[in-house]
């Protein structure tokens, strides 16, 4: 029987991709004791980048929401793959770091991080609930609007 | 009788102001075992941004420095608040996070960041020493010059 | 008898720069339990800083590269004197922050910040994959081209 957690990602109609370690030498997933610092995620979808441009001027705070809800989504892939499935072992969400590739007059990267902050609590409920930096890049990765790292607590 | 950090505050003449949860899914403290997580502060003051605006441009760095050292003040807002109320239980700054709002040909993010740093000093002593990364963005949110978030050792 | 990650910069040929403490009230690195804070290092030598501009229009990545590895040597030069001068003490490196000064029609934020990465695999081998978030700033202190701070496990 899935635990509370996939439960609630099942009652959101999300289905966590497989997930893509980089051909790199870093790691999506990274544990020290009871926590696990994942890597920035960006928001990509089956393997291609789903959005590119700059909040501001090609998406609206809408869309960059959207945006920072599937790096959440790509957040929870590497988690669970890190905890070999088993997503009932997060305690919590301790923190959140949200990169907005905006322009200079942007203002409500707030808002767009919510898109990430809120998918933590659906899934996660009140151990959901985080710390947080919001801030503004001119440029990330390939151009995506949003990237999102994050600190979880687990056993 | 005060505890020497809340004596330090009386010393410099800073009143921590109430604080404001965000009506959002995050939280402005999040403790996970003997550490606490603030998320990013800006320099706000009653309820208002009393700074909006590009380092650089807008502002000089001294300015900078005044809107980093209200972020700080907001930072033990939040973190006094998280601890019931108790300074005391501080043992130590472990980090702080500095984003400056700035233009391009803008340089001297450590000086403005100091703004911070020097108030964790002046209230903890050499246990407000922290470790530290101060960089550039080109946006924040509202348009304030600067977000400072933090990491706290605490009992 | 050097350690094995102190025989692995021997043979990697590099030689960890005696450190500076910055004249400010932060510290290069910062312990909390067998974690170690290190402070944002930028591509300086003897000193100096060896690099400044921006990625996409001063410097290419290969240049972007050799300057992350750069801050990655100082962020040894840092662990070790915070180490007492011993990095057999060294478990792993947990995460990178890698800021990279770039125009906004830069892309390959990640490749640069391998210089970095590539550096912790060499040195420590297996522990030396961490976790990672490589983002763009519109400007960096003294207009460095990048600045990585750091999250050891450490004895
Ligand atoms: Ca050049």
């Amino acid at each position: 029987m899935a635990g509370k957690f996939e439960q609630n990602l099942a009652r959101l109609g999300i289905s966590l991709p497989a997930t893509v370690a980089p051909a790199a030498n870093y790691v999506p997933a990274r544990r020290l004791g009871n926590q696990v610092y994942i890597s920035g995620q960006v928001p990509s979808e089956a393997g291609k980048d789903k959005y590119t441009g700059k909040l501001g001027s090609d998406y609206t705070v809408e869309e960059g929401q959207a945006a920072a809800r599937l790096c959440a989504v790509n957040i929870l892939a590497q988690l669970k793959q890190a905890l070999d499935g088993d997503l009932d072992r997060v305690v919590g969400v301790i923190r959140l770091g949200g990169f907005v590739n905006a322009e200079p007059d942007f203002k409500d990267h707030p808002k767009v991080i919510n898109g990430a902050s809120d998918l933590m609590v659906d899934v996660f409920g009140e151990a959901g609930r985080h710390a947080r930096a919001a801030v503004g890049c001119y440029s990330l990765p390939r151009n995506v609007p949003v990237e999102v790292d994050a600190i979880f607590e687990v056993n």
